[in-house]
């Protein structure tokens, strides 16, 4: 990538024969220039041709219509999942199928967009294109299959599908997760070693455990063979690390005899206490160390970029290279067309803090770092009360009532307010008074809102930046709003609608979230974790990838293996859970080891047993010893 | 502390008249010296007194034979705690009495030779002297009115065995777990806000709940009400952060209706993932700005009692003020009584490198640290064989044998047998074939050693820090010792002891910890761990100390209030486990719910459902719907 943005610059200093007019080839060089500088404001590595029009094409690809709408496919095209067999909301083939194939031209067109883009020889070259090319190629050809199979009524296996988070990863757009990925990608062989003695470990004790209980003819509550066989022993004492069989696993050994309990507190000391701590120390580490590899790259072709940007624009001005004023303000007008007037003389007064008319280079490299500053135009402004009616906003009482508002005593007030309405909320709402308090709460709410837009200037109140107003805002108006329609429908229609009950509970409560907005340290906390928000995203995107693959692929196994939903015991299956491999495993056996009690209104028992079994070993026994 | 230095400092400035012979007050300048030295060197930080007396007390207070003898009186105090009643090992009252008041009277003696050693003013400004003063007023208050109760026959609480800790902590050698102690309570404001607001959402979620599913009359699958407290609620919420009641909690919610489930992934996502990290990263971050406060301040202190030693022993030199070398050696030879010579030189070269006959301030300052530089003095002799028989020794035979040792391939091959043995190991040793084998290992092993002791110098070979040699040799005399004795006492008395067994057994296995050895990435992440293993050791001081205030107060508290052991049902209390209070309860209901199975030969369960109580909410109900 560094070669290609190089090779422009190289370009643009030996100028070449052109027979475009020089205004057309200074409007072109301008709009080079702003691409290398939005590529560099948005951290974009997409080595691109600079023939004016792929450099207009660039900017085509570019544009947020595009980003949106390639966005859009790939979720479509993820969310085909929940209508195709197995599925959640079943669709039949045929309209799966004409979604998938829109999808995959929408890709393939956006492959072909970034072609014309990029130069032939990059593109060919970069694995993430080759991917999406031939994932395209594989889908079609599954289709295909699938589809001829289902018309003679054979069914088959649909396996293209665990391939389509390819798309997510291997769009240009994607290039946080795919630097998440290779961050932890790099991060693994260097915890190789401390897994590889983590497992060494773990091998050495399970042969220890092997030898000194497997010929005691020890039994596990359950009345299995306690210790006999190595591997299930590594599993064992793995799932031990974990905590999720500690005690159930050392029972056994320390009935039989107390002195083993020194076996296993060894154990638990190095391998939960020291090895897992070890683990979390050396990913830590050495994930940061390579985070902070990707950042140092990433500032280096940012600024790569806006050298290459400078490269263009420059002119010389006595023994230095500048950017002149107008040019500067015509290339950040072209990067931001919405900028405002204040914002960009903002900028430019940063820039050329000598108000010497031009840029230089060290200024201009900001450039880029500049533009993602977000600036707030605050414009103080008198009161709207105040310009209709001086007379009466200016009066005593008003005056009163504005300094009333402004003190921290107002904000206390109100923080014991809405303690006393969860108070109240606690309390059983059956009582008709607490029926009534509700109101009153609501009302005390909302003339608090309407006492802060008295006193403080409306627009500025609730600027762009005033996060914490808006929220408070939109609780107040969306409890008022679900309490108000409740009300209604339940005295138009005598109708107690669950659902909307269940809003205005929940939004009743949510009100409470406003302590947050009047004690500062708490605020300083969510602040915090809604700026790292992004980044917990990026890491949601990559667990997404993984998720889909492997849920995709366990739907193909493991469908239709295991059965529950037979509370009447109507089939002879019902035994064994549908599968005729369950039988007499723990599994079925908790089922059926006690007699069956009556059938629960619904199956109680499906989903928290699945829950369960990612821990088999964990599972109590049926028969216990009495104390 | 820096108070009372600088006040010796500016003592020796103004040297007061001294009846003392030169010499005498030259020894004692250097006694002095020494001391602050020492104090730098090993970081301590008691302010002493400068008179002669005072400073050959403060010599034999810091001496090891002292500091041995108040651990050992600390151990016997806290250990008292295995004999008394309710004990492991019980003794009558008068025989741990008396061994406690000779504790006490060790405490007391090492407290009135701190007295004398530091300034008056200083002892009494220290909180942790009146604490032990306090602490051993107290137990001996305490074992006054237990004693005389006892002998009138009433049975009342020795309430200050919870205080013995503060022995551990308050010692002027336990300053390492003191700071630990110190850097963690700091924390604590740190992290304050984040637990509150934890705490907070926490409410707010119960209190949904409490709203939503409240009144729906559900039943968990015990049959109990489900989320109708807001404490249990919050209990249980709080549970489901640690994941231990997961999905078990959430089982009733969903099959009423699986839109609850939104609820659920929502707290999840909120508090599991996203609090509990946050959480790991506030303590880790301020328990790491805390520790390097310590150290900084560790680092003022040490460089501050260096200067006090400088300020003692200086001269003035050309327009410079320094240590002759003379007065250096001696100060090096005081301070470390067996330094090697050789390792006397080698500080002297590198604190006067100019080697112009003194020390300058800049290099006296490091002095401290210097010292605690290991040194390994490496003798480079020929080996004892090439001595006593050089023709044999240097033959073309014996050489190539030194050069295969040498080799790498001569590692590999060891390795490999090792990963036999391994294989062995783990195949059923009843087969008379592997019993053999197993003597044939031990012979390649002790070959090795041979082999090793043959090319390499002995006395090199395990030096002082040859840690992983000493490692390799002690594993495989073990093993052979233990093999050796257990054939002998089988063939001698054909009687087989479980013991011996077992213990060949294990030394068996641990044979193939050798491995570590030869691989190099192993030998790095074990010598890490040990050189981490101090750090870890005062967390387990501390661990320790909250460990046992809280068992000595759980005992007295809980002694008696649950009984176990009773399979046969020979008491009417067996079913509520001694303690009416557990009637109908979770606890005693699982082991009678289902009828009573045959007794187990040892009482199973007693343990291990101990253990479980620290989850009650996680216990499995006895009936379960099928599936």
């Amino acid at each position: 990538m560094p070669g290609a943005g190089r090779a422009a610059g190289v370009r643009r200093l030996r100028p070449q024969p052109s027979e475009e007019p020089p205004a057309l080839e200074e409007d072109q060089d301008l709009l080079l220039a702003a691409a290398y500088v939005s590529d560099a404001q948005y951290n974009r590595n997409v080595p691109f041709e600079t023939s004016p029009r792929a450099i207009r094409l660039y900017y085509f690809y570019n544009h947020w219509t595009m980003q949106v709408a390639i966005y859009f496919f790939i979720c479509v095209d993820l969310s085909l999942a929940l209508f195709e067999e197995p599925a959640l909301f079943p669709l039949p083939f045929l309209a799966t199928s004409i979604a998938e194939v829109l999808c995959l031209i929408a890709f393939f067109g956006r492959l072909v967009h970034f072609a014309k883009v990029t130069p032939q020889m990059v593109f060919w070259k970069d694995t993430k294109n080759i991917c999406i090319m031939v994932t395209i190629a594989l889908t079609l050809i599954d289709l295909i299959i699938y589809g001829s199979l289902e018309a003679v009524n054979i069914h088959s296996v649909r396996w293209s599908r665990a391939l389509r988070p390819v798309f997510l990863i291997n769009f240009p757009e994607s290039r946080q997760i795919r630097r998440t990925f290779r961050s932890i990608r790099n991060t693994l062989p260097d915890i190789l070693y401390v897994f590889l003695l983590f497992m060494f470990s773990v091998l050495i004790f399970s042969l220890m455990a092997l030898k000194l209980l497997g010929d005691r003819g020890l039994r596990t509550v359950e009345g299995l063979p306690y210790f006999t066989n190595i591997l299930e022993i590594a599993f064992e004492l793995y799932v031990l690390v974990t905590t999720a069989n500690s005690p159930d696993v050392m029972m056994p050994a320390y009935n039989f005899n107390w002195w083993y309990s020194l076996y296993f507190i060894t154990y638990i000391i190095i391998n939960t206490y020291i090895f897992m701590s070890v683990f979390l120390a050396v990913v830590y580490n050495n994930y940061r160390k390579h985070l902070k590899n990707e950042i140092r790259k990433l500032a280096y072709l940012k600024r790569h970029k806006m050298m290459e940007a400078f490269n263009i624009l420059k002119v010389k001005v006595g023994s230095e290279f500048v950017v002149m004023e107008a040019r500067w303000r015509r290339l950040a007008r072209t990067v931001m067309p919405h900028i405002s007037s204040p914002h960009l003389e903002l900028l430019l007064r940063i820039s050329d803090e000598g108000q010497k008319g031009y840029v230089d280079k060290m200024n201009f490299l900001r450039l880029a770092d500049l533009l993602n500053i977000q600036v707030v135009t605050m414009n103080i402004k008198r009161h709207p009360l105040e310009e209709w009616m001086p007379w009466v906003y200016q009066s005593s009482a008003s005056l009163l009532i504005q300094r009333m508002v402004r003190h921290r005593i107002f904000v206390w007030v109100y923080d014991i307010i809405i303690l006393i309405n969860a108070i109240f909320i606690a309390l059983d709402e059956k009582n008709p008074f607490i029926s009534y308090a509700e109101w009153l709460f609501l009302s005390l709410y909302i003339i608090e809102i309407l006492l802060k837009l008295y006193t403080y200037e409306p627009r500025a109140y609730f600027g762009k930046k005033q996060f914490w107003n808006w929220f408070d805002m939109l609780i107040i108006v969306a409890a008022l709003v679900a309490t108000v329609a409740n009300t209604t429908i339940q005295s138009a229609s005598k109708y107690n609608s669950q659902q909307v009950l269940d809003i205005v509970l929940i939004l009743r409560i949510l009100r409470l979230l406003r302590v947050i907005v009047s004690i500062q340290r708490f605020r300083l906390i969510v602040t915090t974790l809604i700026n790292i928000g992004p980044t917990i995203l990026t890491f949601g995107g990559l667990i997404l990838v993984v998720y889909y693959v492997f849920a995709i692929i366990g739907m193909e196994a493991f469908h239709g293996k295991v059965r529950f939903f037979d509370p009447n015991f109507t089939t002879p299956d019902a035994l064994v859970c549908g599968n005729p491999a369950l039988k007499d495993s723990a599994f079925a056996r908790d089922r059926h080891g006690t007699p069956p009690p009556p059938p629960p209104p619904q199956a109680a028992c499906s989903l928290g047993w699945v829950g369960r079994e990612r821990h088999p070993e964990g599972l109590p026994g049926a028969p216990r010893a009495p104390c």
